[in-house]
Parts: C-alpha cells; structure tokens; sequence
C-alpha cells in the first residue's frame, strides 16, 4: 500500500508538462453557440498523453475527519480522549465494498480497525488514545469483487498530556517571593509559597526567565534605560558571564535550588512552567562564542531587538538563518532538552510570533519526539491569522484576546469562534487573566468587584486559565494612561504581602475547586450560551455526561444586574421540571423551572452563579 | 524557485522515519499537574533531526482563493471572466515584504502581476482572462530586506468557453425528425428542424447516440425484452457490423449527411453536443476485435451493463482496468478526437458515475489539451457527493436534481446551494426540464401550466437549461404509474406534429429571447431570493452592471396565486422610488414603490414576471 503523505512541509510535485504545444483556438468572447477554430490533423496522432489514472483511484476519499486544512497540519487531542475519525468514501458504480481505518504511532506499525456505514456515503469508526505522543492515520477501502485496496493520504494526530487542556496556571515573580523588597528573594523563598498556591487548586506554576541577567544597557525602574546600580535588571536579558540559557541568576540560588524547587511543585502535584525567550543580552556567551548567530547592521553591529512599537534595547535579536544556523537551531533544541532533563514538561514562548515559523514548527516537533508529554504555550499577542498559524504549526496554546473581551456579547462571540470547528481542533486557549504587561484597565477602574467578575469568567469559560501573581491582591496601581504595572517587578526588586486584605484567595480557591471537581469544565467543546433579559449576564450551560452546570456571569463590575433566564431542559437530557439545582459557590439549593427563572448578581459580592443540575 | 504543484493524482511524499526510538511516556490519565517519567541520559543526545526549516517557509501563504479542497482540484471560469486572485501572505515580526502572484497557461511561461494589500493581511489582484484553455497561478511573496522571494504551491484554473455557463439546450431525437412515424427521419430531416429550433432562441442541438445499433437482444416498443422485426432498437445500445463510436447510422444518412447537419447548426449559430454512452452491443467490432475490454463473468461470458434498478440486457460493461487497459482508454480518447475534429465540441455523458472517476479526470484533461474549448456535460442522477466529484474532476456542466425541487422553498434552498462557494467554483448546473427517461409527474398531472411553469423556472434561475423534444408540445403520455414516456421514441419509430395545438413553443422564444438579450441571466453568482407572503410565487433578483431584473415564478401550476414582495431597492443600488419597471413578457410598464408591492400569476395564462428595473 502506498504510504501517501498529507505535510506542510512535504513540497508537492510538480505536474507533468504538457506534451502537446497546441495554438490556443479563439473562440469569439462572449458569444455562446458560434464556432471554435481547431487544429485539424494534429489531433487524431495522439501522441503521449498522461498514465492512466491507476485503479486504486476508484475509490474516492473526500473530507477525512479530524484533519486542519485539509491534512496540512495536524488535529491535537488529549490523552484518554476517544478519537472519532471519518469520511465519505465510495466507489464508482454499484460495487460493493467495505471500508476501514489504520492507526499508528509515528514509526510503528499500523493496525486496521473498522468504518462502520453511517448515512451518504458517510463512514465512521473511533479509537481509544491511551497514550501521549505523535500519531498518524489514514481511512481506506477494499472493494469485494476484487480485493483491491486503496487507502487516503496519512493524517496527523498529537496526542498531548490532558495538561495541555484543563488545568489552571500561576506566574509567579521569583525574585518577589521573598519578604524583603530591596533584595532578591530565592527558590527556598518560592518552595515557602507553594503550599498556599497548591491549596488555591492551581496544577501549574509558571515562572518568567531563571537564567543570569544581562549588565550591558540593564534597564531600571519602570523601564527606564539605565538602571542604577544594585538594580536587578529585566529577566528577559538573558545572559551575562555566569551563563545563559542553560544556567539559573544566581541571586535565585544554584542549579540545585532550582532542581529543589521543582520536586516541591512535583510533590505539590503541580508541574512548573518555564519561559522561553529567545533573546540575548550583549553579555550572553552566545555574543562572544556565536557572534554568526545574530542579526547585524549594514556597519556590523548586532542589531537590537524590538517588537514595534516596543524597543527592547537591553537584548539583541537572534539571525536565525545566518551561515551557522544549524548548529544554532540544534543548539535551541538543546536548551529545551536540557531543561526537560531536569523535570520540565511546559514552556511558555516568549513574542514566537517575531521569529520563523518555520523555527517552532521544527522545534516543536524535535521535542515532541523525544518527550511526547511537553506542552508549548504561545505568548503572541498578534494579529488573528498568525495567533491561528501558531497553534496550527504545534503550540499546545496560546494566549488569546480574552482581557479585551469584556462586554457579554463579545465573550460569547469568542468562545463561538475558539470553539467551532476548525480552530478547536488545533488551538487551544489559555485565559490569563494579566500578565507582566497587561494591567487591565476594567482592574484599574473597578477595582475588586472587577477582579472577582475577570477570574470567574476566565474559570468558568476556558479549562485553562491563568494569573500572574498580585491578581489575588487586586494590584490594580498602573503606570498613569497605560495598560503597564507602576514599578513593575519586571525591573525591580519587590516584596508581596500576601494576605493583603481586600485579597479575592478565596475566591480562586472556590472556583478551583469547583473546576477540579467537575469534568464539565474540564473541556472545551461543550459550551452552549444560554439568552438572559440583562445583556451583561453571562448565562450558558456546560454538560459531560451527567455533570450538568449551568453558570451564570455578571460581567459589568459596576453594578448589580438582574433578569430571567430560560433554560432548555430538554437540551440538558432533562425531561422533567421542576428541577432541583445547587449553588456551587454558596451551597444553596433551589428549584428551577421549565421555562424563565430569575437571577441577580452583585459583583461586590460574588459575580456568578454555578449551578449543579440534578 | 521551486515548483511546488497541488493536484489530486500526485502521490504525496513519504513523512521522514522518526530517527529514535523513545519508549512512551506514562502519564497517568486524567490527572492534570502529575510528574510524567521520560529516560533521562539519551535526551541530550540529540542525534539526527529533520531538516531545518528552510528560509523561504518564512513566508506563509494561508486562505489561496479561488481554490477547490485547498487546491486538490481546478476552479472552473469561462472566457472573458476577471479572476480574482487573493491570499493570506504575511512574514513573522514586522519585516516588510511585498506580494505578487503570477498566472500562466500550462506549459508556458510565469507572468507576475501585482497583489495589493487589503485588511487583515489579505492580499488581492486580478488577471483578465481572454483565452479558453489550461491554466495555473501561485501567489508568493519577497521579503524587502534580503530580497528572498517564496511562492505557494500551484492552483490550477480552467478556462471554458462560455457555452460552458450560458446557452438553451435542445434535445433532438434524430430519427424522428421526419413525417413517417414508421421509418426513420434522416440528417435532412433534422437540417429541416433547425430554423425553428433556432427561432426559439436554442444555442445548443443536442443528439443521442447517433451510431449504428445493436442487434442481439434488441429492444422493442416500451423497454420489453425483444423487438419485433422491423424496430429499430435502442440508440445506446451501439455498433453492429456496420460499426461503432466512430460511425453513424446509415438509417439516419451518411457521415457526410451527418458533417452537413453539423455545419447547417453552426450556420445557424448552434453547436451540436453529441451523446458519449461508453457501452457496447453485442455486436459492436469492439466485441470481436478487443474481448479484453468487457467484464467477464466468472464463466468466462461476457456481463451485461446494468445501473440498479435498471438491466440493459442490450448492452456490454467495458472493463476499465482489464489487461488492455491502456490501449482502450486511448481510443476512448480517440474517439473523441474523432468527433472533435468532426466539428464536435461539446459531449454529453452518460452515466458517468458508472465508470471510474479516474477515467473522466484522465479523458476530459486529454481532451481539454488539445481541444481547450471542449465542453462536457454529466449525466449522473445519483448521490449528491458524487454527483459533485464528478464536476470536480472535470465535468464542465452537471444535470441536477432540478425536476424534483418543485415547492418555491426546494427550489430556494437548492439554488442557494449550489450557487454558493465552494460548489460554484467546479460545478455549472445544467436544468433539463424533462430527458427521454424522465416525464416529470408534474406534466404528467397538471398538463400545460405545468409545462409553463417548469420553463419559466428552468429559463430564468439557471444559465444553462435544457429541454428534450416534445416538450414544447407538452408531450405527458406516461408508461402508468412511471414517470417514463408511453411508446418513447427510445424504441421505436416516431414521427411528431411540430405545430400540435396548445404548444408552447411562443412561451420558450419568449423566455430565451428575454435570456439571450440580458447578461444577467447569463451568469450564476448573481441570484438574490426575496421574500413573499405567498409561499409558492418565487421571487428574485439578477443584476449584472446595469441590467437588473427582478422575476417573479407561480411554482404552483394548479391555480393563481397572489401576495406581496419586498423589493430590495438599496441592495438594487437604487436610492429612489417609486421606479418604473418594465414587464419583458407583456411589455407592460409599471411603477413600483419602495416596500411592499403585489403580484398575481396565473400559470394558465402566464406563470412570471419578469420585470426589468428602469
């Protein structure tokens, strides 16, 4: 059997040239019915034409499911998922045939399992996936008469950790994490912290670069361009004489302190997360021991790295198709290895969106081979179709526009379009809440009401969401006029208080715990809206099996909002009402009926209802 | 530049083998947050990677339209036409870059034209396309900086005359042409026929098999097993001692007869589509010369062809794929060769889905290279996928399920169907209002209105549409209980009065006259519903530039009907009203107003308006 190939990177052939050069006839445009000039005796001495189509092509194979764009890329699923594949498949005529699929690893062997015959032409068959890593498939058909068989082209399936679905993630500031402000906290300082994190149902933790930081135009407070002396500089200027991306600040602790702090997250059941940025400072040993590998000015300086209107002139940019560029992409490779050599599963790319595509797709795939269970998060906060080409070419998720969906009906409309297939079947979203660089600005003018209305719609919304720390403490303080953090942790030493009052821990806590318990919310394709008489009450049900939740938002933190819901029972599987509900949050019970119930929801109080069905 | 070719016959490559061979990681299923085990020395190791992206791949092109299955199958336009090319092109970061596409015959030379920039980094431009024939085009794009130039893959694109999209078909039975309903009607007969027909405003003389015809197990009067001496059998069931595809029945004249009434239709502006039946009689040469080329039973007997529920006891099944395949696929091909240099440039299938689909792809891409202005139409009532493969692979026109969509609803939703993309772009439907197997119901119970309604319907929602003779005299005699035609010239001699009373052959000059005079019901993509408080009275709207019309159709012939319509004046582009309208049935001149207006049909009398705007 053939071994077809569907790849974005495969080039595909060239088709045969024509080997007739034949006047073009002229028919006169635009009149139908008159008469086309031909060539007369030429056409009769045939000459060489195209093979004959094979017979194997009899068999028709149209619309293979899962498949993105058509086989280019592949379809991302979920360890202990059941893959459903299909496609309509016929033969000429009225021949009778049968028609079946193959499964495989990468590398190993197919096994054939059965189509059964749906309705037009349409056949379907499933496969349990018990196991992480890089699949493939094909559908294909035997024709009795004959025996002949003929099969698709081979489409991918990556089959990750459930990690890269459902889990809930915490950034945390290293160098934060200690009690004093005017110095570098340190990892036993973090391992301190993880109880408190664990016990807020977080599953990952996040943290920004670990590696030394560069001296050369270090930045300073509030991203000034020149730091004082003692201050620590921005963790995204990776590299000085002490190391690069292979080694940890010092200021942190040693390489074994970072190792410590690992087993702490891994015995508080939570993975840790660690930042990619492909950036060097001046100081990096790259710059010395790889000068080839970055961009240089027409005069031969190295030139420094922006992401317009941002101009990071403390690191420079990477050349990553320079006259060393093998040794250099192997060398990425390297560092994510290395880092997963020490327990690391999960890497949140820094601005992947300002360097080849062709990079990551490569990179991903090379880590994936050697560790089937690494999960690639996708920080670029870009244009749509590249957000969407990213995650097509291997990220396991990506950051999405979430902070700037504020009003109900946009959200809804996003969760539509993230949702539906397509995008569903290659992108994952990661709802973070903030970010280093993103205070937003529904927290600086709401203040708490608008940080428990923004976690819940992110809990409750996405099975992957996240915060970066301080969200807990409402830090709403900004940089005047900007979406920025005012004196940063990005360019300072800082000290939290933790148990600062106003703090919304419980609240996480809560609505971690409700997520963790409920495998409802643990997917993504089950979201159905649900229409409320108040246009800012979110309202929308989520069903697996017999968990059945029906959540309802106010997503304006200025006020209090009310209206009437109308649930659809008989969606739910339910064919009886009254029916009995209970508030996840508050522990109440009521009855709803078939038809309009009512809700009211202050967001100074608590801005969601999670409704337990049954 | 690479040559990097989409087409569906092209095997695609091979994915590179996985170069190591990792035992599978474990991760506990279901449990988000758990530490996965993964071999800890090898990892470092990198050993062989795939190949480095290369640099050019730094472009993406995304979204190439116009396109079928992501470029698997050619779009379909006709000369004359202004495609429109437009992509999804963009680099990573913020390099600059400009885009271009470049379009050519196959075969022949790239030219580059531009690809100005649109919102959301789409791309768009044009080419005017002033030759039938074989084309292709790619989009692609260089990066200013370092003057790096990528294209997509190719797309192919046919260029068909524009017979292709627009003309009226007529269906005429040769041997009964003449006067004496016991003998056969002659070349002469038929030459006679043609001012009429052309009177009626026809662009196409559509023939059965106009070949000599089989004598064993020759069919009599009403399909029945045998004919008596004297019938003249079945027209598909060809060739005899006097020949086969390439010959014509001496009972209609001699080839040099038939070339004369061949060039009589194009002085009269017509082209003649001739029938192509890939079967056999039992005594075609082919039987005798090449056994190879007939399916055998396992006795070693020749099968008989059948297309379930139907036998053709008269006629042989070819083998495509029998030892001798090649050689009887090129004379498959020289047969068409044949006619076409005959004068021949449009064919009609039948049955095509009873072949293998790789035959027609293969045929009509030979035919289409030497002859660029050859034109084939399927006859394939089967299921709905295949009846758009087989436009997919090539067919340049397609019957349709047009005779059973009779509601005003049915018809709505089909004809959004099928005028919207994708099928647009590779299917041209075909609307027969009745073929020599098919006497709609509708004739049969409801008689002349009947028959008024079904043109008018035929004639003005489709730019190809056909009818087979009798029609206009509203010819209904059924075989009881079929919708097959009693005593069908298929199997016997018939002779027809051509000026039978109640015909309607002043309603069909009117209807293709009205078509013939406006360039708005020569295109597809311009159909607009629009709503009317009759369920039954369709309504829409065609504009094309200055021509608007806007038609009304009583779907109902068993009485009047009557409400209101909205008319569309904004999306008209007309900014005032009352405008007048014309009515280019009656000539009558109306005025009408912004909103509502009211319309009554009788399809006794007349079943449309058709109302030209200004």
């Amino acid at each position: 059997m053939p071994e077809a190939k569907s790849k974005p990177s495969a080039a595909k052939p060239t088709k045969a040239a024509a080997t007739q050069n034949l006047p073009a006839t002229k028919a006169r445009k635009g009149e139908a019915g008159s008469r086309a000039e031909s060539p007369v005796s030429e056409l009769l001495s045939i000459g060489e034409t195209e093979p004959i189509a094979p017979e194997a092509s009899s068999f028709v194979f149209e619309d293979i499911q899962p498949s993105v764009d058509g086989g280019l890329f592949a379809v991302k699923r979920e360890v202990g998922d059941l893959l459903e594949v299909s496609a309509d498949i016929w033969l000429y005529g009225h021949e009778k045939y049968t028609c079946w699929f193959e499964w495989r690893r990468e590398g190993g062997q197919w096994a054939r399992l059965p189509l059964e015959k749906g309705e037009n032409d349409r056949f379907l068959g499933s496969v349990a996936l018990t196991e992480v890593g890089l699949f493939e498939f094909r559908v294909g058909g035997t024709w009795e008469k004959t025996r002949l068989e003929s099969a698709s082209p081979i489409y991918d399936v990556v089959v990750d950790p459930v990690i890269a679905r459902f889990g809930a993630w915490y950034e945390m500031w290293p160098r934060s994490q200690g009690t004093d402000p005017s110095k570098s906290g340190t990892w036993d300082d973090c391992i301190a912290r993880l109880p408190e994190i664990a016990a807020m149902g977080f599953q990952v933790l996040y943290v920004p670069p670990v590696h030394p930081i560069g001296k050369t135009n270090r930045k300073g407070k509030n991203n000034s361009l020149k730091a004082l002396p003692g201050e620590p500089g921005c963790p995204y200027a990776i590299g000085n004489e002490l190391g690069g991306h292979d080694a940890v600040d010092p200021d942190l602790g040693s390489m074994a302190d970072f190792e410590r702090f690992i087993a702490a997250c891994h015995e508080h059941r939570m993975q840790v997360a660690l930042d990619i940025a492909l950036n060097a400072s001046p100081d990096h040993p790259y710059a010395k021991d790889h000068p080839d590998w970055f961009y240089r000015e027409p005069d031969g300086t190295i030139k420094y790295a922006e992401n317009p209107p941002k101009k990071y002139e403390d690191i420079y940019a990477f050349h990553y198709y320079g006259p060393d560029a093998e040794a250099m992409w192997r060398e990425i490779l390297r560092i994510h290895l290395f880092w997963v050599e020490k327990g690391i599963r999960i890497f949140r790319v820094d601005n992947p969106h300002t360097k080849p595509f062709g990079l990551w797709q490569w990179l991903i795939r090379e880590v994936k081979k050697r560790c089937p269970d690494a999960v690639f998060l996708s920080e670029a906060f870009t244009r749509p179709k590249l957000m969407k080409r990213l995650a097509k070419i291997g990220f396991q998720q990506s950051y999405t526009y979430f902070v700037w969906r504020e009003k109900a009906a946009e959200l809804r409309e996003y969760l539509e379009e993230i949702t539906a297939k397509p995008v569903s079947e290659y992108m994952r979203g990661n709802f973070f809440t903030n970010t280093p660089d993103i205070n937003p600005h529904h927290c600086q003018d709401h203040g708490r009401p608008a940080f428990l209305v923004r976690t819940a719609l992110a809990a409750l919304l996405c099975p992957s969401w996240g915060m970066y720390n301080g969200w807990e403490l409402c830090e709403a303080t900004p940089v005047p006029g900007k979406e920025e953090y005012l004196n940063s942790e990005k360019y300072q030493y800082h000290a939290w208080d933790w148990n600062r009052p106003g703090n919304i821990k419980d609240w996480i806590r809560t609505l971690n715990e409700i997520r963790n318990n409920h495998p409802a919310l643990q997917e993504t394709h089950n979201i159905r809206f649900l229409d409320c008489t108040d246009p800012e009450l979110l309202a929308f049900v989520r069903v697996l099996g017999e968990d059945r939740l029906l959540c309802v938002i106010n997503c304006d933190p200025t006020r209090a909002r009310e209206g009437y819901i109308d649930a659809p029972w008989t969606d739910l599987g339910i064919s009886w009402a009254p029916y009995p509900v209970t508030d996840l949050v508050t522990k109440e019970r009521w009855t709803w009926n078939a038809g309009s119930n009512w809700v009211r929801l202050d967001p100074a109080v608590c801005p969601a209802h999670v409704l337990k069905i049954g």
